[in-house]
Formats: C-alpha cells, sequence, structure tokens
C-alpha cells in the first residue's frame, strides 16, 4: 500500500517549541523543579481547559490581546485558546466560590497561545508556571512576603545562585502621584518609569515632558526613582522624603512589613532588593510588585514578575478577591538558558540503568530488568539481536549512566556486570549488591 | 469601578473536565503514578503542540475523526487542534528520523480534543497517556511482551488488583481468512467479531450471514474463537487447528513468544490472557494486540488498549517505522472510577504540613514553617488573624494531615505542637524532632 500513498510533508508551526528527546528531559526537569517549589509551599494543582468560550475568556481582554488570540467558532459556539491562566483563574474562583477555601492558593503550570508576530525566542505556545494566592475580602500582607521566598527557593532548586528578586508597591508610585496632583497622568507615567532600563533617564524625562508633566514634578520624580542603597537605607529615605499622602506612606508600610517578613523567610538579602523603578506596565496590580532578574543575564529580561491586585475578577463576580501571583515563562526562559548552555538539570537521562544482553537467548536478562524495576530503578532494556558496539551507541546516544550486561558468564554464575558508562569501569556483582549501591551511592 | 462593569457570567464549555483542587489530587496522583511507571521502562519523554496544520493531522484522516476535529483559520494558516497522539508521534518522528535514537522509545501524556456530542463520561477535552516504541525498519517480539508487563506494572501502581490484560495477535485472525477464503472480508469480519461481547454471538452469526459469509465458514469462525481454557491450552488448540496458512502459523508464534516472555518479566497469569474474540476495530494493528479490563468494574470498558503496527508514518515518509504501543484514556477513566469512588491515590493532601500561628507576632512561626520547607517537607502556613476554629477548619477541609500550632509558649520553649488531625492528638516537640518523626514514620 505504501507506494501508493501520496506523502504530506510533515512540519511543525512556527512558533510552536518541539523538543528532541534530551531536550525535552532538561526542560521536563525544569517544570517539575517549579512545580515541586510550589507545592512546597502548599499551593493546590488546577487544570483548565485551554479552550474557553470567548466571552468568557474576552471578559477584560481589549487592544492587542484580542489581536493575538486564537478564535474561532465550533458549532453554535464561539470559543478561544487561553492566552493566559489568570482569566482562566479568575473564572475558576467565581464559578466555584461557594466551594473552595479560602485564602485559596494555587498553582496551575500549562500551555497558553498567542498568535504574536514569529521570531527567535518568542513563542505562540508556551508554558506559563503561575502561583496566586486570592482572599475571599481580605488577604494578609505575609503573602506578599511569601512570594519572594517561593522565587528564591524556585531559582535555587533551578540551580541559580546569582538572581535578585526586586520588589516595590505601587501604593508608593500612586501616593507620589497624588502629592503631584499627577493623578489623571499616574497610569502614562507608571508606563513610561517603567521603560527606564529598557530607554534610559533622558527618553524617560523627555516622554514625561511629551504629556505635559511640570519640570518641577519631574525632577521630583526622577529623584525619587533614584533613591538608592540597601533595602534599610530605602526605606529611611523614603520617610524622610515626608510626603504626607496616606496612599504613599501606606505602600511604604507594607513594603517594610515585606520586606522585614522576607528577612524572617529567610531569603538571603543579596537575593532580594527594593527598586523604586518597577512598576509593572499593567493597570491590574494595587500593590507589591516583582520583578526577577538573573544577575549573570541581564539580556533575558525578567524571568519571574507579578504582584498584588484588589480584585482577581470582577468581570465575572461583585465579590472582592484580592489577590497575589506570579508567573514564570518557561518555554522563553528554557530557550534562552538552553541558548546559553547553562541549564542545571537534575537528570540528563530518564533510565538509571539499560540491561544490555550478549546472546539471542534474554530470559535471565529479562528477570534482571524486572528485578530493578521491582526495586523502583528506571531501567531500559536493548531489544536487538545487534553488534555490541551499535548497543552501546543506543546507551551512550540516550546518556545512560550505568549498562548491565548479561552474556553466558554472567548467567551461569546468578551476577551482572556493571559498566559505568562515564568512568568506563566495569565490575561484577549480584542484582541485590547492585540495588544496595544504587541507593546508597547513586540515587 | 466595580460598580460600573457589565459582569459576564463565568461558564466552562460543556465536556471539559475541570476538578475543584480535591479531585485534581487525586487525579494528578493518577497521571504522575503513570508516567513514574512509563519512565520505570525507560521511555522517553514527548511533547507536541496542540495546534499542528491542518493538513499535516489530517494526512490519515477521514470520516467521523475529520467531523470531529476542531479546525480553523489564523491569518493564512489552516490549523486543527490534536486529536491523538500518535499522528503528532508519526509527524514527529518523521521529521526528526536522522536525530533518534531507535528503537524510539517515548512516552506522552497530553490533553487531546475531539467535538463529539457531549454526554455523562465522554469528553471534548481529554488527557491521553500513551506509550509507543518505534523500530527502524525492525522490531524485536520482546517489545510485544514488554508492553503487558508495563500495563501491568502500571495498574498495580494505581492501586487494583483484579485486572486482565487480553492479548491477541492479528496475524491469527488474517491467516484465518486466508484460509478461509475470506480475505476480501476480512476487514468487516474483524469489525463483526470485535463487537461479540456487546452485541453477543447470536447477532455475530447474523451479521456475517448479512455479508454472504458462507455457513460453512461462520460456523469455523464461531468454533475459533470459541476456543477457551488456560493460555496454554489456547495455545494448543490453535496447533491442533491444523491450518497451514503461514500468516496464521506467524501469528500463533508470535503469541506464543508474547506470552513466554510475559512469563519471564513475572507478570503472574492471573493477570493476562490470550483472547481470540478481540481484534481492534481499527485497520492500522497488524500483529500483537492488547485490551485491558478492570474484572471489578467491567462497564468501564477497556482501559489500557494497543498493540502493534507495520508502518507507523507511511503518510509522511518512506522508512519503514514498525511500533508496538498502548493509550490510557485518563479522563474518561478518572471520570468512571471517581463516580465509583474507587480511586487508591498515593496523596489526598499537597501539605504534609500546616503551621498556624496563634497570636498576631508570626516572626517564630514564619521561622518554623522555613525550616520545615528546608527539609522538603510541604508546608502550608495560615495568614489570616482569624478565630481558632476557622484556622483549624481550613486545615481540615484542605486534608493537611499535621497542623503545627504556635503559640506563646512554644515560642518561649522554642518547641512546637504537632496536632495529627486524624488522631486528634498532640505533642510537643522540637522542629528538628518533628522533622526525623516525619521521614522516620509518614513519608
Amino acid at each position: 500500500m505504501n507506494e501508493l500513498v501520496n506523502k504530506v510533508s510533515p512540519r511543525t508551526l512556527t512558533g510552536f517549541m518541539e523538543l528532541l528527546p534530551s531536550d525535552q528531559i532538561l526542560f521536563n526537569s525544569m517544570k517539575d523543579t517549579i512545580k515541586n517549589s510550589y507545592e512546597k509551599f502548599g499551593f493546590l494543582p488546577l487544570d483548565t481547559p485551554v479552550i474557553e468560550l470567548a466571552d468568557v475568556l474576552l471578559a477584560k481582554a481589549g487592544g492587542e490581546t484580542e489581536k493575538q488570540i486564537y478564535r474561532f467558532k465550533k458549532g453554535d459556539n464561539d470559543l478561544a485558546l487561553r492566552f493566559d491562566l489568570t482569566v482562566p483563574l479568575a473564572k475558576y474562583v467565581s464559578m466555584n466560590y461557594g466551594q473552595l477555601t479560602f485564602p485559596f492558593k494555587r498553582y496551575q503550570i500549562g500551555k497558553v497561545y498567542r498568535g504574536e508576530k514569529p521570531q527567535k525566542g518568542r513563542f505562540r505556545e508556551f508554558y506559563q508556571c503561575d502561583i496566586d494566592i486570592i482572599g475571599d475580602g481580605q488577604l494578609s500582607i505575609l503573602n506578599d512576603a511569601e512570594i519572594p521566598s517561593i522565587i528564591y527557593n524556585t531559582f535555587k532548586e533551578l540551580g541559580f545562585d546569582e538572581f535578585t528578586i526586586n520588589i516595590n508597591n505601587r501604593k508608593i508610585l500612586n501616593g507620589l502621584f497624588e502629592e503631584l496632583n499627577l493623578k489623571d497622568k499616574s497610569t502614562d507615567v507608571l508606563r513610561i518609569i517603567d521603560k527606564i532600563d529598557k530607554i534610559g533617564k533622558e527618553a524617560v524625562v523627555s516622554e514625561l515632558q511629551l504629556i505635559d508633566v511640570p519640570e518641577k514634578n519631574i525632577e521630583f520624580i526622577m529623584n525619587f526613582i533614584d533613591i538608592s542603597g540597601t533595602n534599610a537605607e530605602q526605606l529611611t529615605k523614603l520617610k524622610e522624603l515626608g510626603i504626607e499622602n496616606e496612599t504613599f506612606k501606606e505602600g511604604v508600610n507594607e513594603l517594610e512589613s515585606v520586606v522585614n517578613y522576607i528577612n524572617i523567610l529567610k531569603v538571603p538579602e543579596k537575593f532580594y532588593a527594593i527598586n523604586l523603578k518597577i512598576a509593572r506596565g499593567l493597570d491590574y496590580y494595587t500593590g507589591t510588585v516583582y520583578e526577577t532578574f538573573l544577575d549573570e543575564y541581564p539580556q533575558i529580561g525578567s524571568v519571574c514578575s507579578g504582584g498584588r491586585y484588589d480584585n482577581l475578577a470582577e468581570y465575572y463576580t461583585d465579590k472582592k478577591l484580592p489577590g497575589v501571583g506570579i508567573s514564570i515563562g518557561l518555554t522563553r526562559l528554557f530557550y534562552k538558558l538552553n541558548e546559553l548552555k547553562v541549564i542545571n538539570a537534575k537528570k540528563t537521562s530518564i533510565s538509571d540503568v539499560i540491561v544490555i544482553p550478549m546472546n539471542e537467548n534474554v530470559d535471565y536478562a529479562l528477570s534482571v530488568a524486572t528485578k530493578l524495576r521491582e526495586s523502583n530503578i528506571n531501567t531500559d532494556f536493548y531489544s536487538l539481536n545487534k553488534k555490541v558496539k551499535a548497543k552501546f551507541k543506543y546507551a551512550d546516544k540516550l546518556n545512560i549512566p550505568y549498562s548491565v550486561i548479561i552474556g553466558d558468564d554472567e548467567e551461569k554464575d546468578n551476577v551482572i556486570t556493571v559498566k559505568d558508562m562515564q568512568k568506563g569501569t566495569q565490575e561484577k556483582m549480584t542484582v541485590e549488591e547492585f540495588i544496595e549501591y544504587f541507593y546508597n551511592n547513586i540515587k
């Protein structure tokens, strides 16, 4: 039949990541690390559909988001693919409000879809790894402090030792603008300030001039965002500004609380810093905000951002649902780190061991494989009757650390020959001896 | 702003599973068990896009599949959501042939999409958990035997003790039809036989008459599929039929090999059985076929099916890629088991412990939580300043097995009070003592 078939050219869409097994193992290792870290802090799993009703998904969207969305009809339904994990969370909490336990701490790790112009390092399908803590009407500032502790733990577990969690509070900026009578322009001003690291101080000043901020206020704003020093010094300088605006003072107090608790949560001071420049471009955030940078790879940009918001789901419900959360864009992060060859995976092979029979009679080799698997050792089995060289090439290509070689002698003596594929050394022992060795020295 | 917003009714599409956290934990526990079992046998992870080019995805499809598919345009692209994990695998292996190591053993656990008429227990978005072993031109019969060993291990790990892996070989049936000169009708005859458990013997006979199978042959077919007894007895009876057709004899030999190796792989005989009636409705399979039933819940139908095929990817490539694989339809399985309340989850809570501070000063409580998390104990923290009753209610609702209560006395004595939430007992100890107790007695 084969020759009658018209071949279709097999291809994957541009902007969709599809990895070779060795890279997929690295990717999954990162994904599992993030998941385990989120679970360590007591977050509950959630898995919402990829497809939603378009009117539900777009309740809040507009502009750019709406253009990027994958939207289509099926029967009478107007459908869309989720473009983030926050809108599905808002929907979920609104729908299931009566059945959830608050504060509701959930994580979701899943693919989202944005039909952006494909370019290097930009993806149309990508994983987001989100956590959010949602309160029923109220939410303690403690949660704002726990977030940096989770970021710290997660990136340490991912193998990084040089990163900075930047922390700010939107109330400080909002209060400042109230004080300067710039409230009407605060969204614009925040957007401009947010770009300072990308475009520089002078460009920020010009942009502020363009939206008619008085020179005196521009000077004040620039001096304000120039406040530097240790966290304690910055807090002191903020208080010394003598701004009496209530929102401003609330923001400074919250920031001080957060820094204080982060310290108690044992996050070393080198890993976090007050950064009054970060504002997060979105209108969404209302309190603490976070941006995390890998100090050695600033070109990657923020690897974990988020913040506190007053209302998760005002488009679906009258319930007041304040929350705080962060997101890691895993697909892009993986792509960038892999490009830089700096992924610190806990696992580079799925199998711990491969059993390689040297003869056609594989009965003893199969029983060895079964014993290893019964001891929870991931075990591959080489099943083809090929030359020895081909067998070891398979093990090598798959990065499997140990080969268990089974020939006539091994079967006769009821032992196995274990070859350390890295060192090239080999040794005879019983299966039971190897299992003990494995759990004492390898696992 | 809240009062100005027009509310959208938050709702999830019919046929899309969205679980409450307690059920999501059970679901994820099953998913992880399946994943770990697949990895134990050395399968490599794969994660292909949910969206593919429609012409690639539909290269082989037709009829029912094409009607059910989610297909839409984005820009100039004609796109479709994957409806299984086999077509993406075929595409992947064809595309990456030169970079893969054969035999290529991969697992993929992911969501697939079929716009079926929604009905109870039927889903439009559902998880498939697939493994396949793909050979480059050749594939050992050993792999056909390893599959039942994987099914056995997986369902045992899922907590089942009563299930049967039904095994047959399509060559036996095909050879029989050649012998009976029914080759032209073999697809129809196989389809009819496949229904015997649903419609009964008499209906099968009538349907065979309808497609003009001669009475003599119908009798032969019915006697053949009536062969019963132990695996050894069935193999003997098959050989005693005296059929000299080569395909038939090859099938019997393969089936005998598979049964022999399954035995060496230590799958107890009660968990598998030759069943000459199963054919699998698809034209796809060419050798060994599998169907697995939970003996106590036959109403669920087959929970794990699959088989051997000659050509994975003839629509994409001239390369001969024989394979053998199985699939577990996890969403439906979970739904049915949950309905029957028979899910044996290893975990019913994410957190092992919740730290509950009794006072407003939470510093000591936070440092205890950090110590527990540093010891890899999943630890929730109760962050609201509510009444004691509300705090314990939270822990109860989340099924967290241990509460760590921190009041003035605990802080003064540098200890914690651990409450076993199941037994209701409580005891004072140091954090270090609890960590030791946890790893020796609980984890």
